[in-house]
């Protein structure tokens, strides 16, 4: 067991795993519908076409995790993953590179109520850590065939306790 | 110009035109994440594959339309397009069936603020109607070639003018 402290959730921290959904100066800003809309466009490209694949809506109803150690990872290798919250709280993000599941390179984000994340193929990631109460996320993922979902146990000397700063 | 007041946006009532995204005894629920998450399953399936095309997630910040008059809609022939709230505030939804643009066949639907809706492809739609103040949406569309977007100016005497219950 060790203990992380979460840093906070950044585009550019969260890049190698694939992309925040946000409203910011980074993303391209159209006007749009007689000036009425401004689109922040294309936060996150889904990537959910492989093998068939197609994409789908759902909503998550997420509790805390109690205690908040974290013991196993996924990952989905035909879809990237997207989570936006929906209850107005903040969230843990914990994620890993892909490729072979490396303990001392998992990192973990405290996000904002107005963020979203987005995982790349592939990454390796907790499932979803809602804080303060039960809480929704509209999740946007693949649907089709094939086995789209890995998942390891952390051996003990693993685990992650999380440390929150409040 | 005539005059509309919005009805309760449900999933009956919103069928023809696509999907509301929302918790309900409707959706096939999972208990997924070792008990901790329950998934509300495939709220709307994404038809975005046409022609080529893709997926992705885009955040729209929509102000009021003011005076609140309906003149334009406007239909995707090539793919769906999803809107999920993210203000906590309700809004308009506007449609009209697919095929030749009926002006008495316009439906105008009071969203709550925890409800989303799916356009299903080639549907008449209203851009979005954000009500209170500047509200964000996060919207799931296509992306890829094509032109993927039709409008329709209603004459004079179709605008629609909405009167909000309250």
């Amino acid at each position: 067991m060790r203990d992380m402290v979460p840093e906070p959730l950044t585009a550019a921290a969260f890049a190698p795993f694939g992309s925040v959904i946000e409203v910011s100066d980074r993303a391209e800003r159209i006007a749009i519908n007689y000036g009425w809309t401004d689109r922040f466009d294309r936060l996150a490209e889904l990537d959910v076409a492989d093998e068939g694949g197609g994409g789908a809506i759902s909503i998550f109803r997420a509790r805390p995790l109690d205690p908040l150690v974290l013991k196993i990872f996924e990952r989905h290798p035909l879809g990237s993953q997207s989570f936006m919250p929906l209850s107005g709280r903040p969230y843990l993000v914990a994620v890993a590179p892909d490729g072979a599941f490396d303990p001392a390179r998992v990192r973990l984000f405290h996000a904002e109520p107005h963020q979203g994340v987005h995982y790349a193929k592939n990454v390796w990631h907790h499932f979803v850590l809602a804080l303060e109460a039960e809480s929704d996320f509209l999740v946007i993922d693949r649907t089709g065939p094939g086995d789209n979902c890995d998942e390891i146990e952390l051996a003990s000397a693993d685990h992650v306790r999380v440390r929150l700063n409040n």
